[in-house]
């Protein structure tokens, strides 16, 4: 096997599934939301599909999610082998969450590593995402935090980037290279120059390292949310688990990931950047399913007319004079828009809450 | 009452009710069409409204509806009140639709006058409706074809026009002309040219005439159809009623009352248009019954979007990013457009019929 050399014996997958995906709106709901559903027809849901990618790679029992109460029955229904759950109470961004499995696993297997990848990600190369998973983990086995930077396939505006500077050193890990920086999302011509400058990978917010090496980071740059986290981690595995969750959780503070750890650490030289060079989306909204390929599920009549149109309930659409429309039709709800317009979606369920059809949102 | 003088003992309002609006699919459906609809959200459908508009012309037993078997079951319910029923066993257009009521009512009534209007139009100003029909009575009383030629509000393209001559001096009728010409549907430039002169009205297929003359002309101009029409009525009050309709129905020239009558009949100078200076629309599609200011019914979200949304089924609808949008949703359909292509949605019930999906028709 490729990488054999890596050991993966302490190599666990965190998932964290939070989000609600309201660019999907009305298919994307708090109730289901986008890692819950099948919406590349592949008939497995987002979570299923990424957890069948991480247990190619590690053990089924080395693989955890992290979610919320309302979404725990679901998860558990959807990947019944599962390696395990970690309900956290409300949400409290990527950190806590990331930092609440790696305590715990940190408590339970000293020296053990993990790799956190979100729930709702689509990656068809699993191959290539393997390989990438396995130079990080050597990455991590090194001491240092590893993330996987996507090669762009264009300057979209829609993910923040990773720049990369000197190769490293690194024993199975020959194309890692330290991280200059991470960078929001750029305008237009600021992405066209990362493109055009070869050094600039995506963000997937995949992050691979010793749980000794992130709680060490923790504890010096988030002292106070890497004390609450030790106090629920010492909790977990005891009849105190609850307790100390309804105490301590709602103190942590809510910040993520990047900003807690990567950003400040790449600054410090501590991250490493390892290439993927396999297809990877993070379906944002409409667009990006149709672009997959994904046409929509019903029988459309298209008169002068092309895009995406799904009605959940299989009833005839007919879209007629719009181009690069986007149909979405579910039992309770309907939205009509253009490819041009889909991240624009959010603001229906924005919109629905605030005039309080929480029913709908 | 103005115009009292006009005797309406021998008058009878015949309302053909064909026609499928396929360019209001789907709500308009072959079992369920736009004549049957309450479009405008008036609480009464669009046959019931021109019964409604009638009955304040003439006793409800004057009032005659052509329809065919599929659809006389609703009109009874729709218009419990309703004089007359012909059930025409298949659609051959408008001239034996009328014809057989003008044969019938002849027979039964000599002299009686009948004026045919469209199941389907829409008019609120119905003092102002009841002016030009006592006119067109009175022209009729005088032995000619009268027609009501609607003020046109703009240069459309969407109707035929008539071309008014000389005033006529006919008594109770001080507005009547002699028609000089019918013309089809114009070009834009052709139709503001004739909006320009002001000689032009809108043909909205409303003729009255005295039955005897509009048999006569029949006679004359269509003889083969007038002798079949005469058989039918002959047997129409007796028990061969039926058995006659299915000898001699299948064999009725199909031909609109325009090229049967109207036109010909005009070159004699024997048609006579009276002004209808009423509101006046025959809601031909969506963009019709948006301008007409329905704005759907449903609690929609608009975000950077206008137009016209409906759910039957009151679901909630989102738009975005689109303006002058068309979003009409059933139970089992679903149609988006934009205003400027309403006309195009015939096409749908016309795809779907090739495809085989006559349900959806």
């Amino acid at each position: 096997m490729e990488g054999g050399r890596v050991n993966l014996e302490s190599v666990h997958a965190v998932i964290p599934a939070g989000g609600a995906g309201t660019r999907l709106w009305p298919l994307s709901r708090q109730s289901r939301p986008k890692f819950l559903l099948d919406l590349t027809g592949a008939g497995r849901t987002l979570l299923q599909q990424t957890y069948d990618r991480l247990a190619e790679i590690v053990p089924p029992d080395q693989i955890h999610v992290v979610t919320g109460p309302a979404h725990a029955p679901l998860v558990q229904e959807q990947l019944p082998d599962l390696g395990g759950l970690f309900v956290e109470p409300s949400p409290r961004d990527s950190m806590p969450a990331i930092g609440l499995a790696a305590a715990v696993l940190a408590r339970r297997q000293p020296g053990a590593i993990i790799g956190s990848f979100a729930a709702d990600q689509v990656i068809t190369d699993t191959a290539g995402f393997a390989r990438s998973f396995r130079q990080a983990v050597a990455v991590a086995e090194a001491g240092m935090i590893a993330t996987i930077g996507i090669e762009p396939r264009s300057p979209s505006t829609a993910f923040g980037y990773i720049e990369s500077g000197d190769l490293l050193d690194v024993a199975d890990a020959p194309s890692a290279r330290a991280v200059s920086r991470f960078v929001e999302k750029p305008d237009a011509a600021t992405a066209a120059e990362y493109v055009r400058s070869g050094s600039f990978s995506w963000n997937a917010g995949m992050f691979v390292g010793r749980t000794d090496m992130l709680l060490g980071h923790l504890a010096r740059l988030q002292p106070h949310l890497h004390a609450g986290l030790e106090r629920i981690a010492l909790a977990w595995d005891t009849p105190d688990r609850q307790r100390e969750l309804e105490d301590t959780w709602p103190t942590l503070t809510p910040i993520a990931i990047d900003h807690a750890i990567a950003e400040p650490v790449s600054l410090e030289g501590g991250i490493a950047v390892v290439p993927g060079a396999f297809d990877w989306d993070d379906l944002g909204d409409f667009a990006a399913l149709h672009a997959l390929g994904n046409a929509g599920s019903s029988d459309t009549v298209w008169v002068d007319g092309s895009g995406y149109a799904h009605a959940e309930d299989g009833t005839t659409i007919a879209v007629v004079g719009i181009h690069d429309a986007i149909v979405v039709r579910t039992d309770d709800a309907l939205l009509v828009t253009t490819m041009e317009h889909a991240q624009q979606v959010k603001e229906v369920p924005a919109a629905l809450k605030r005039d309080g059809r929480t029913d709908l949102v």
